[in-house]
C-alpha cells in the first residue's frame, strides 16, 4: 500500500471526506487518522454490497484492491488529535 | 440531545472507542468529533440491522433515540485537529 498513490487517488474522496479527512459535509464521516483495516474492511464492504450508501456504493464498485489499499494507507498516515469539551 | 449525559454512557463504548473517540483497537473507528447525524444514522442502521457488525449489531440493539442522540452528541462535541504528512 502507498499513501502517496492514496492521496493522489482521494481526489475522488475529497469534496466529501476532505484531502485531510475531515469532512466537508456532515453526513459523510472524518477519515483522518482511521485504520487502514477499518477503511479497507468498509470499502470492500460498500463495493460488495455488504454496507449501502447512494453515494459510496458506486465509489467504490469500481475501485480495485490495490486502489482500496493505497487509499486506507493515505488517509491513516494522517496524524489527528482530540480534544475534549472541559 | 445532552452531551453530558453521552460522555456517560459512553463507557459502553469506551473500551473499543475510547472515551474521547480516539480507537483502541484497529477495527473499530474513531469518532472524535464526527457529526451528530453521522453518528445518529450508523447507530440506527445497527440497531435496525441495515449495517451488521457482531459487536456494534449487539450494543445498538438495546439503545434507545434517545441514547443515541446524547451519544452522537458526545462523540460530537469533541474537537478534532488533522495534520497530513509532509
Amino acid at each position: 500500500a502507498d499513501p502517496a498513490t492514496g492521496r493522489l487517488l482521494a481526489s475522488k474522496c475529497q469534496t466529501c471526506h476532505g484531502l485531510d479527512g475531515i469532512a466537508k459535509i456532515p453526513i459523510a464521516p472524518h477519515l483522518a487518522g482511521e485504520s487502514r483495516i477499518y477503511l479497507e474492511t468498509q470499502l470492500k464492504a460498500f463495493r460488495s454490497g455488504k454496507r449501502e450508501h447512494e453515494m459510496m456504493s458506486v465509489i467504490a464498485r469500481d475501485l480495485s484492491d490495490a486502489e482500496i489499499s493505497d487509499l486506507s494507507a493515505w488517509y491513516e498516515s494522517i496524524q489527528i488529535t482530540a480534544t475534549m469539551p472541559e
